[in-house]
């Protein structure tokens, strides 16, 4: 995806650095910082420098491998900097999916080579798992469609294209004309923020849909379809993703609204029966008693928002049960978010 | 109310003024502001130094006052007057019970007393019906309860009491034990920044939950009552709350948690037949792009929020149809919210 005149990808590997474009900032400043050692790789992540699904995969990919440049060989230096590397986002799926694959792919010979071709090729995977999301998905919206996602899964949250907007930009792409209501996706805002920053710069109209305003909208049937993205996908086809997404998805039963997630393969955990097995990370009060944005002499800053003192309950993802969505758009094509479709995916693999 | 040590109500008049409680400077600084002129009392109905139901009613009945005041028997400027106050939010039902109110008590005889007096009263009546609710509602609360609110229906909402809140702080007068989750209710946040600001003078434990947050804090069991206020209740019961309101009452449903709105017969506009007679203000892009706060030096002011230039939907309220509604706490009693039930509260007037 284009970020002015340039190509960019949100994440990638040169030499021994990690370069990723700086999400903290975005929309206000576009900035690319670049991690030189795992720890940094890390730090990174747990800052939300880089977020969302795919991205986080990709960037802990190159963590491992970051590891194994640094190890001198020394394989517990190496199981401690795993056990790092997932320590940052307990919910994330692709992140135990990426540090794994590049750790057994490595670890036989202790291969820096072999660890760093992994990570670029997990990279890699994921940008085509996405435009093929794109491909498969644009069969749900028709022209003229309006369509509701919530938080950020854009490109940014992957390595390029992203999953709910990958087939938003291939319609687009195609000419077809279609509104998207960006939820704000309080407390952290990555709707407002960051898929609105990407639409615009993609040029596909949207508008802002504040987090209270949901029903009222899908009341006028503006709203066709709901697409979001997952975090993590359970066997049975139960979806974690950012908060606010389980109750989008009763709000979308109530007014008989199709509800897709869109995810790769590789969110998806068939170790983990159901939703109940997901760990839901809980995030620092902070991020609801303060908002950070631009003042108007261009200054970052955060304002207190709340009354000072105040006691918050702050879960970062919620889990949507499998009956509530109409289906998974994955590389693979749409399939029902049932135990013995998710289950085909894999026998096909 | 108390604040600090000294008995406030929101909204009070003295002599030619109208003094209130500066709302939008809470819960940052603590001020009382003037409002000499009928425009003044206006320009603050508008600006929200005044918001809420009850306190917009009181307001503008003072304000009507106030023309009379300044009228010099020109009936011309009386009706200008009046016009203006009733342009300045066109959802709040209280707000053209009191102006037509002080407005037929004073005109007969171009008599300002009268128009004091009836102001006064309007004011008064407020305070005693928010405190009877307060008595009614206490009923469906028992100890233990988990108690979800939408925005501000405290003291700060009306004259004082408050409806939704203030069947919780009779519960709370008589030891009973409770936690208020309070929807953080963007754009303007007035759940976070008014209702917590409230509860912690009152000394009522509150966990803020941010607008996402309500489905899976509900599917834990630990919400036994969802209790909302109304800007207008129609004659069929179907209720204009703050935008959010709905989508919380299709929650409530889905979780089968008893859900509430709790208003003086004033809410009530029989000459409405149902929701769709309700006009819906949308309020300016600003309130969504900008979030005011206070910044860690103390200053309060407004950030940017979102993609610069963004587009944004903001409607300021949205309707719940009755059947989503449980019952109504008035201050007559409580009412299931149908058209005959509605009917019977006037009559027995």
């Amino acid at each position: 995806m284009k970020v002015g005149e340039r190509h960019y990808r949100t994440v990638w590997m040169q030499d021994s650095s990690v370069f990723l474009i700086d999400q903290t900032l975005l929309p206000f400043k576009f900035e690319v910082c670049e991690a030189k050692t795992y720890l940094e790789t890390c730090k990174a992540i747990k800052d939300m420098v880089v977020r969302g699904a795919g991205a986080i995969g990709a960037t802990a990919g190159y963590a491992m491998a970051q590891a194994f440049i640094q190890s001198d060989d020394d394989m517990d230096f190496i199981e401690s900097a795993r056990h790092d590397i997932e320590s940052t986002r307990p919910t994330a799926q692709n992140l135990f999916y990426a540090t794994s694959r590049v750790y057994n792919a490595a670890k036989s010979g202790y291969s820096v080579e072999a660890a760093i071709k992994e990570a670029q090729r997990i990279a890699y995977e994921d940008a085509e798992a996405c435009r093929k999301i794109g491909e498969c998905g644009a069969s749900l919206i028709k022209d003229g469609f309006g369509i509701e996602t919530h938080c950020n899964a854009g490109w940014l949250a992957f390595v390029d294209y992203g999953t709910a907007l990958s087939p938003i930009y291939k319609v687009h792409s195609e000419g077809k004309k279609t509104i998207v209501y960006v939820d704000e996706t309080g407390p952290r805002g990555q709707g407002a923020k960051l898929t609105a920053w990407e639409l615009q710069n993609e040029n596909v109209p949207y508008m802002i849909l504040p987090d209270t305003a949901g029903a009222d909208l899908m009341k006028t049937g503006k709203i066709n379809l709901v697409i979001v993205g997952a975090d993590r996908i359970a066997a049975n086809g139960d979806t974690a993703n950012k908060i606010g997404t389980y109750q989008k998805a009763i709000l979308a039963e109530h007014f008989v609204i199709p509800f897709y997630s869109a995810a790769p393969t590789s969110t998806i955990d068939v170790n983990c029966k159901s939703g109940k097995e997901i760990p839901v990370e809980h995030r620092s009060a902070d991020e609801v008693l303060y908002q950070t944005g631009q003042t108007r002499d261009g200054r970052i800053e955060s304002v207190l928002v709340c009354a000072p003192g105040a006691s918050v309950h702050n879960p970062a993802f919620d889990v949507t049960p499998a009956e509530l969505i109409t289906g998974i758009v994955t590389e693979k094509g749409i399939i029902k978010p049932t135990e013995e479709e998710i289950m085909k995916l894999f026998e096909a693999k």
